[in-house]
């Protein structure tokens, strides 16, 4: 048994979603959010930037006594992850490996779609990782830089987030994809609008399939790292601003009303 | 003469559409530019962290030695401007009180509308600065939360935009308006969709007249403050965040090629 809480960042909300996976299979787990939303997005920011940023949330979890991370932004998954490594012994998780290996996981792919920040799509994470385990997959990214703030603004439905979804989708539709990444954290709020335009297409969340490597970690160790079934876990929220409009928001992607402490703290 | 610069930040590009009117009116003045990047859009934030990144930017320009700083974002000035005053000795020219007087120049008016961040109008910087001068006139504030990520991301024209000014402006023509503020530097970018939508209203940008301002304090002052005819400014643009997009973007909202320096800082 380990009681330490599992630490999750993001560069704000987003990875409140990775966070309601978490949540759903491993319920005993007590979790430490940090959402840098003084400085969301991540997306459209360089990658010294992201890493600098990302580096400073690692430091804030480490000293919450943290038994893992589960870095929950793609952009910083992306960006950082091998400095993340290099800096910290802490067991860590990214979540552009376990999207990669879900979509692969449905046999012969021959055409995968991936959607993400712009940061995220220069970067070709995707696509390197996609490669390396099967080379001969055709891989198309597209960065839809909007999603995020429209996401952020409530505009789940509707005929602005609809032609947002026109304009980045269509050429994955031309291309005749089979699989589509959401490879943003934001981009599941939005996933009903997204599989309506891209029917037929598999759609990989890897929110879900980085909480399932998660748990088997944390099951299958020597050491049996599971926090014991003892009372609710007292979750704790820290970010690095704090507007009236942060519980609206935060419920959203939660899926439903945030419970335990919500804190504003410095970073810098 | 005083040949030291004139400083001016903004959290990010939107800042330009300024340094674009004062270089209209002021050839002969240096520029030293700040765009914050790294922590761009003020707008959706808290007072508290647009007010500690401002004194940051403030440090910043004093260290330049600036004769004179303009806050070229309206969230910073509505947000941070009293904290700014007591801060540094240098005179500091914000753009919700120019705006507010262009807006009231023209004779009687009865309903004036004001487009804005989220922050901006939070704070009804600008309904209080009208009321103040001028008790009987109505305002109506709306916020514009996507305006500020549609202009960076390009979407000048086009349904996007399109539906997003439907979205926003529709109350102000709905509430007959006459006269309408664009309470941000980024608006003017999207100043033609904006008055095909309402049409027959006077449309003030507080960038014009914070230049015009800013004109008259160096050439009335007893000592001269104006620059030298000698030669060209040499301009220096500071950045806290570096992407390969910025010079695009950056030219859009000058209007035409960044001469001059560029560089990426840190200010933590």
């Amino acid at each position: 048994m380990d009681e330490r809480p599992i630490g999750v960042f993001d560069s704000g909300l987003g990875g409140l979603t990775v966070v309601k996976e978490i949540k759903k299979i491993l319920p005993n787990e007590r979790i430490i959010y940090l959402g840098d939303t003084a400085r969301v997005p991540y997306g459209t920011r360089s990658k010294e930037a992201v890493t600098e940023f990302s580096l400073q949330n690692i430091t804030f979890l480490e000293k919450k006594n943290v038994k893992c991370i589960v870095i929950a932004c793609n952009t910083s998954s992306a960006l950082a992850y091998s400095k993340i490594k290099a800096f910290t012994s802490l067991p860590t998780f990214e979540v552009i490996a376990p999207g990669v290996k879900a979509a692969l996981s449905s046999g012969y792919i021959k055409r995968i779609g991936v959607i993400a920040t712009r940061s995220t799509i220069g970067s070709h994470a995707y696509k390197k990782a996609i490669l390396k385990r099967s080379p001969k997959t055709s891989v198309l990214e597209i960065a839809c830089p909007l999603f995020v703030p429209l996401i952020e603004e409530g505009e789940l439905k509707g005929k602005l987030i609809g032609y947002a979804v026109d304009k980045y989708l269509n050429p994955l539709l031309e291309e005749k994809i089979d699989t589509l990444i959401l490879g943003c954290t934001h981009y599941p709020l939005i996933r009903s609008q997204i599989a309506a335009k891209l029917k037929r297409v598999r759609i990989v969340d890897s929110g879900k399939t980085v909480a399932k490597e998660l748990s088997v970690y944390l099951k299958l160790k020597e050491k049996d790292l599971l926090a014991s079934k003892n009372g609710k876990p007292k979750d704790e929220y820290f970010v690095t601003d704090l507007t009236d409009r942060f519980l609206n928001i935060a419920e959203v992607f939660l899926g439903k009303k945030l419970k335990g402490s919500l804190r504003k703290i410095s970073l810098e």
